[in-house]
């Protein structure tokens, strides 16, 4: 995918490792890390959900043939060590996170159709790419996962890869495919920031593990 | 494997990941999220042990070329969503997590050997399908990991993966293997439950970690 | 790799498995778990980080096609359990630990390079092999991450590992370039065990997180 189209993914590609570095680097600073352990959260946040994805579809690991995306988390580290983490940027974090949620969701279900992946199972390669990342973080920062709030976020994950995988089996073109999806999934990820918007839970009762 | 054996291993395979897909989705009913969660707890625990036994002996993953493994997961989300997940549902989920376990452990090795791994790693590569998704769903979760408790548990399924593989080895036809694998495994995790057998723990004094 | 340094990196990383599957059997100590138990723990910890490096950089996974492997992690298991985990062993345990912590670093960073990962990856590949079977460890166990703490240890495996690769990309035979890089990871750490060394940590606000 070296032409126009491929060379606006890769950006984003390296403008999403950057976001999420960015997150990952903040788990860090809320810990009072040094500049090694804010490097590693940013690295493992931000590659984390396309490493998964390319181990799954069994292509090449990304960073690891192309160094170089490495030196998105490293900036992200930087970055946030010199210019912290006040609320007003956690707030500029947030959207930026839901750009590269949406963007990696697109992004990663792309691939993976490009890999001959089956439709249904490049949704989830796209789920997976948004979300894995933050899920690492949160188990290694030992935060509350993102899996587990009650905002919507994996479900704008879902409807970006989901809108662009059936646009695209429908025949629409690539590129149209994908600012929709990207579109779709961040009007829900966006509702559910500013209107904190969610599904409805589980109304039944749940019998506590005894053990 | 698409003579008689291999089509009731697939069918078992379908039922275990429906089986360990409801366990997933019941973790996320006790803390009543929405369905997508649901449905991602239910994948994540339904298919993470054959994923990573597949990443391990370098096997195209088994739910990516034929995304109707996910039907699975969906339905049991579905599942218990609408049937709930009381009492006594937990004890006919915990019954069918011990068929599931044993299942997988014989179907992990054998899948194993098939692919060439000796015999050594084809009983650990059981062991993994057989409860690694659950250890995932833990970690996820955030619920306290079916690793850390005490009743026999990984050992039930060693036993099945590791009385499967040493018939196999022996020349035992493979059905009559992993039918006498499957009931060992069984006969260990159906005493564990009722008589709540364990195995004896550490003696020793362990120094706690200081940091 | 079947000359002389070939047979002493192999010999190495038994040990290194050996040592780092001795940890992880001490924390199913710490739990008073059951011998299967100790010996999960111990084979996670042991090969865990091997093992993501292999997925990563598409190697064979090291221990699949040689169980023989898999005898060191066992014998850790039997060795922590009828020895004992008392202070006295903790202590030669941290310091085995930082032998193997920087053994990994340098080994998992050389068969990076041969299987021809480019520089920066192969570093990070150094730092993975040391570090993530220890990382799974403590998520497994339910203790505090390795990565949390302060005192240095992540730094450790990336000056070793970062050394280790300068000096081999700038010509330097490679076995003066692993016992090189292998010092300098080893100084580094021995001076956090004996004088609590860290790196400052963030000195800027974080603001909690608000979910």
């Amino acid at each position: 995918m070296e032409d126009g189209l491929g060379a606006a993914l890769t950006w984003l590609d390296y403008a999403a490792v950057f976001v999420f570095g960015a997150s990952g680097a903040l788990a860090a600073a809320r810990r009072k890390h040094d500049i090694v352990t804010f490097t590693f959260f940013a690295a493992v946040t931000g590659v984390g959900g396309g490493t998964l994805r390319d181990l799954l579809i069994d292509a090449p690991v990304f960073w690891v043939g192309r160094p170089e995306y490495l030196i998105a988390p490293v900036a992200a580290a930087v970055a946030v060590w010199l210019f912290g983490a006040g609320r007003a940027r956690l707030l500029i974090l947030t959207w930026l996170d839901a750009l590269g949620l949406c963007a990696y969701a697109v992004v990663g279900a792309a691939k993976a159709l490009a890999f001959g992946v089956p439709p249904g199972a490049a949704v989830v390669m796209g789920v997976l790419t948004a979300t894995f990342g933050g899920v690492l973080r949160d188990v290694l920062a030992e935060e509350p996962s993102v899996l587990l709030k009650r905002e919507i976020y994996v479900t704008a994950a879902l409807v970006g890869a989901g809108v662009f995988v059936i646009l695209n089996v429908l025949g629409v073109p690539q590129l149209a495919a994908a600012l929709a999806g990207f579109g779709a999934g961040f009007a829900i990820r966006a509702g559910a920031i500013v209107f904190r918007w969610s599904l409805p839970g589980f109304p039944g009762r749940a019998a506590p593990d005894e053990d």
